[in-house]
């Protein structure tokens, strides 16, 4: 990891204190926002060329991409913001599929009006979750859009990653027997913007666990690389990611509901909302589908991680049931977790 | 170019008409829209793997990546709609790099209430235009946020190409002497916008030029590796991609302002609004910075394509003024072409 001391810096003077629909205009202000405003945060030999696109050398290997757009609202909420979240959640997604994230292009819609400081404060936050993630901002965008067209800030992420060989996860990959690991607690993403959202105050404020795992995931596959499956279960929760489990794969998945570890004030905040935390999204947290022989090697490996502290094991892939999620519930109930169908939470990234 | 025979098909039957919350939620909605509407339009091997990234093949060379966002309204306009803009857009950005565009990313912002009819209208227009290109759609995201959130459909792609050994396009690269060409009439795009959003009627319907231009520079490049400089003159039209020319070289560019093809129609409509066609929005033109020796080649190449017909030799890059870029009016006199300052067309892509 980067050493990173101080990812702090004055508000650079604008000619505006807002975004303005001429910031979007590829003219002189859009100029000037990517100069003062853009380039001193994510400079790089690469981006400062400022062409449209960026030209990059990648080391051999296959490739990996992916996209997510963030929507997330309130876009500063205890534990992060629109702006580490949507640095994160790409890191995470190409280190899902085992691949070394290497580069981002960051493309912005603007709410004309968006106070310029706001629009620092999410880059400064970019900045700092790209340094700890080590991937370069090579390329970018930047859209406004009138007054009411949009909610204040979306950004999208598209990250690319380089896989070595001999590295080949997928949830297709899944058989009976494997070992279901998480990679702490669950829940807390979600509950954070939701309690922040409703304005509820608990005893204790609940935070975001938006967090880069590809440190994580590269700790994992140094002591095993036949993890089978790695996925951040996000939108839907880890109810969503192991279904997703079961129906590529095939195999059933039995849970224990008493291992599964949730924050007692998540508990909380879930039980006075009606909310159960199985749907509830997570954005530093990952799922392991891993051989019953290897399952204590890569949990010790984990364990040994700050992002895998609280790892468990917290089912097993069984052979009956194809396609079904099923739970053992503390009082030995068996139910069935099924894939959610209606909207929880909505934005919440 | 692929053959291109049918890219119609009946609206696929969903369980609601319009776009719900849930269908930005990862669970069952979310499935149903990527399995009924986005998948059969999209599919390839890559892609129907589902997983949270595609893994990619890539030839040796250099990687160009680029990324655009598309907010353009309204989003239907004559000639084109969000859906081929973001595809040719973007195809485009990649293209201008000297790239061959091979996979792209698609990340859709949706607005609750989103006609399923329209979103299906713009999936067949994207996957019309992406086979035009030869590009596949590799991986993708759909977030939906509430009604009011945002204008009816956001459309993020990421490209990446591989970039051929021996070119190296770059404006940097401008010298005295080369010759500045356009692929054909400037101002198309834009103008169709906003007469259509106007509601104006002239005598013709001015049509946007939207179009994917890998194929001509494909032909370009074949004549000559030594093109300087390429870039589309989207957002800005074509004074801020020269401005942007000469601010990289160094040089100055002196334009012939008779040389620059307007269609009589388009001409008209900004005469009527008083816009100046060199600050209006193209989305199927190219700019070429050529050495002298070169030119002519170029040009017969570019005029032979059915996307260059138009092609002129527009002006020169010169040593005096650097930096600067003027025009020789049709009555004789020079003067400056600046960068823009405000908003001209807000949305225009």
């Amino acid at each position: 990891m980067p050493s990173i001391t101080d990812f702090t810096c004055p508000l650079p003077r604008l000619d505006y204190d807002t975004i303005q629909l001429a910031h979007g205009s590829g003219g002189r202000l859009s100029a000037e926002l990517i100069d003062k405003l853009f380039l001193p945060r994510f400079a790089n030999p690469i981006l400062n060329r400022l062409e449209d696109q960026a030209t990059l050398q990648m080391p051999p290997g296959r490739l990996a991409m992916t996209t997510d757009s963030f929507v997330v609202s309130p876009i500063f909420f205890p534990g992060g913001d629109i702006g580490d979240l949507a640095i994160n959640g790409t890191v995470n997604d190409l280190a899902m599929g085992g691949a070394t994230p290497l580069y981002l292009s960051v493309a912005f819609i603007l709410e004309e009006g968006l106070p310029i400081a706001d629009l620092h404060r999410i880059l400064l936050s970019m900045e700092k979750s790209a340094a700890t993630a080590g991937i370069q901002v090579v390329t970018g965008d930047t859209k406004v859009v009138n007054k009411g067209a949009c909610d204040q800030i979306f950004i999208n992420t598209t990250g690319i990653g380089v896989i070595e060989s001999g590295i080949a996860l997928s949830a297709a990959n899944i058989r009976p027997g494997d070992k279901i690991i998480v990679s702490g607690t669950i829940a807390d993403h979600g509950m954070a913007i939701l309690t922040c959202r409703e304005n509820l105050s608990f005893h204790s404020r609940i935070n975001s666990d938006s967090a880069a795992l590809n440190s994580l995931v590269k700790e994992m596959l140094e002591v095993s690389k036949e993890i089978h499956a790695l996925r951040d279960p996000t939108r839907g929760g880890l109810a969503t990611t192991l279904n997703e489990f079961a129906a590529s794969s095939g195999v059933g998945i039995l849970l224990e509901e008493k291992a599964i570890p949730v924050r007692a004030e998540v508990r909380g905040a879930c039980e006075v909302m009606g909310i159960d935390p199985l749907y509830v999204a997570n954005e530093g947290k990952l799922v392991a589908a891993v051989p019953p022989d290897q399952a204590e090697r890569v949990l010790n490996a984990m364990r040994c991680h700050p992002l895998g502290s609280e790892a468990q094991i917290i089912g097993t892939a069984v052979a009956e049931h194809p396609r079904l999620v099923t739970i053992k519930t503390a009082l030995g109930a068996e139910r069935i977790v099924a894939m959610p169908v209606g909207e929880q939470l909505p934005r919440i990234c």
